[in-house]
């Protein structure tokens, strides 16, 4: 990979050029929402690019969708499939290389660079898709093994379908909303004393307040209803990932998650990362999932070992008092299944998925102590503190905290990463 | 209600003019789908309607909304909220009854009239909503217990939060169907031998196909994210209520279900039938729910008893050569929770629910035998043959079969009801 002309890429920056993540953007001189990709600190306005009169010529693959940029969602762009995506992120890299092939388009026109190019701190990123469904699995072993433990114990913990097929659920898409967004403290029916009986909940605000680090994988190519997706062409179907945000209420859902499964617990709301990091830019980082002790069905059979991808994630809890503390840090290689096989499975009956569908990939937790991807394994289900800088401690969020998810990986100058996925609690709303 | 100047409305129509479903309607003439009603055995093409000079004078309430029949969902009309539904209602009743305020504009102008009223039978029928998620309840308490005791037994049939809160989760909206679609048998992981451990599953066609007779509520107006809606506000929130069919496949949910509830079991497809008949025609069919032991909290009560609707439903199973039973006749009292309840619960910890969400019932099944609103519960777990006409029995459903649900209220010639919510099976498609 050359090197930039982009000016001020730190070196840790997520954003270098090996990565060109896309999202929607809007600024105060031009509010309609529309797409952009981070380089370094700045933002390349693509609506822009797209009035520089070479723009057809050099990207031939957008010929009859000239105004795919201009458009509030990255859905229309995302459906024209993994070659399309391709071909114009080798196109921006090319662009933004000390070494173009297009020095006249950017690199050497000042004006239209200044028009072009315009500093991230300015500008107001937006949700990137329009999300149909919203499909949230359980595929972080480690996660699923500390939980099941704490909601029914080590003989129960992981139940026999676990290592057969990736187990998942259906999630709220209405409440997924962009990083930065406020996230209130829902109520929801608690019970106080759990082992009491006869049980007896209560109308509260959620006491359990917590965070799922989770990958989340946004969908390309759609499927006919009818028609499932081999696992083969699975990947082609993928159109990038982002950080994902699963907010829980712990003592809503171990109340009414049972039979039907999470429901109010999970679905006041749900934060993503800003930019949709493509596929592409990520095969360079994979490698080998959890391995399965369990001989899988055909249909979830990969033809190759690496299937996951080793990005460094990390969470960081930020108090009222403004002191951050860095409370977890593991991989996203730390999943039982992957993306592919999770498309697979979803689509074996023949559900069809839709440009610009979210799959969650489940909390991701390590298996040693500073791995854990929520507070509920880090409190040992409530009963620990997680201490934090300043004397502080935590067992679940209180009112004014603010969770980060970061995500990166590569070496230092080609760094390929989400940025930030942020969101502070605010108080529950007088019911 | 006085009577109906048009043309063979059969006493038993569903279609009275009693009712005034709204539905998305196309027809070879004009292949845009756009909203129409029914009436007897005719549509209304409100676009048609739309079209006449005094449009704008009968229908003051949709000023500025002129076009508001054109759109290919009724998501803007919801969206207008009750008291626009109960105006264009009520106006539309006048234009077609016998002694109408406005003779002028249907009844006397045969030309017009010709153009605006279309035989049912060569009219299109669409999904009449854009449905942005859809949630599944769990309210029809005989189906819950019957199908607890064969999931958990008699001692765990129910879980303790059922009585405290309406259970639901999150369905699948991408393959919600309208009625005619056919319904493709799905592949699932299915378990050969229940009983036997290790447990093995293997990939295959269902074999426990089922039906599930719901009624289904679409919601009109949104509210606001971290904004619950109170129990009192719930019914303007609603737009109206449609017959749903949540096709199961009892192998693949016996296997998948625990510990995050069904997935693939479910997300193949679900059938509304296409009328939607608005939440005011079904005003004067209130009676009581069944009995709630558990006092519950206050977010859940209501100023009123007659909280759900008793709409005589039933279930005809057509078998491949062409003999039909009617496997079911109940009605859609038989719920625990009410409508107004379910959103309640549902945006009681701030959940956005939308204009066109569609909220499912859950199985309604009455007490008694000959009542049960699926298979599951007919054939007791798949133990016993459930007799149709010709000979013929079912346990589960068999490529060729077709399942119609049908739900009507009210007297011969002021019908209100569906019509017809049918789908056939079709068999599994080569893996």
């Amino acid at each position: 990979m050359s090197s930039s002309w982009v000016s001020d890429i730190a070196p840790d920056s997520p954003f270098s050029l090996a990565n060109i993540p896309f999202g929607i953007i809007s600024t105060p001189a031009d509010p309609a929402p529309r797409a952009g990709i981070a380089i370094g600190s700045q933002v390349l306005d693509l609506k822009v690019l797209s009035s520089h009169p070479k723009f057809s010529q050099i990207f031939p693959s957008l010929k009859g969708h000239e105004g795919i940029f201009s458009e509030p969602t990255l859905n229309a762009f995302a459906a024209l499939g993994r070659p399309v995506h391709r071909e114009v992120r080798k196109v921006i890299q090319d662009l933004l290389s000390a070494e173009t092939s297009h020095p006249e388009i950017l690199k050497d026109d000042a004006e239209f660079r200044g028009k072009a190019l315009t500093p991230q701190r300015g500008v107001k990123m937006h949700l990137p898709m329009s999300i149909g469904d919203y499909t949230d699995f359980y595929a972080g072993y480690h996660h699923a093994y500390a939980v099941g433990v704490m909601f029914r114990g080590p003989q129960n913990a992981l139940q026999p379908n676990y290592t057969h097929l990736p187990v998942g659920y259906h999630g709220r898409a209405s409440s997924i909303v962009v990083s930065g967004t406020p996230i209130q403290r829902p109520h929801g029916q608690i019970l106080l004393d759990p082992a009491a009986e006869p049980k007896q909940p209560v109308v509260a605000p959620c006491r359990r307040l917590d965070f799922e680090l989770e990958l989340g994988c946004l969908l390309a190519r759609p499927n006919s209803m009818g028609v499932p997706i081999g696992i083969a062409e699975a990947e082609d179907h993928i159109f990038g990932y982002v950080l994902l945000n699963d907010w829980s209420a712990r003592d809503v859902q171990s109340w009414e998650y049972v039979p039907l499964g999470p429901f109010n617990s999970k679905n006041f709301a749900s934060t993503v990362s800003p930019w949709v990091v493509l596929a592409d830019a990520l095969e360079p980082f994979r490698t080998k999932p959890i391995e399965n002790p369990t001989p899988v069905q055909g249909y979830l059979k990969e033809g190759r070992e690496d299937t996951v991808f080793d990005i460094e994630l990390e969470v960081e809890l930020e108090t009222p008092q403004g002191d951050s503390t860095t409370i977890c840090t593991t991989s996203s290689k730390h999943l039982l299944w992957s993306f592919p096989q999770m498309i697979a499975h979803h689509s074996l009956g023949g559900c069809p998925l839709r440009t610009g569908d979210l799959l969650g990939s489940g909390t991701i937790s390590g298996p040693a102590a500073g791995q854990r991807g929520s507070l509920l394994e880090m409190s040992e289900g409530g009963k620990k503190d997680v201490l934090l800088y300043g004397m502080d401690a935590r067992r679940f969020l209180k009112d004014g905290d603010a969770v980060t998810l970061r995500g990166a990986c590569g070496p230092p100058g080609g760094r390929v990463g989400f940025g930030e996925c942020v969101g502070r609690i605010r108080g529950a709303v007088n019911l």
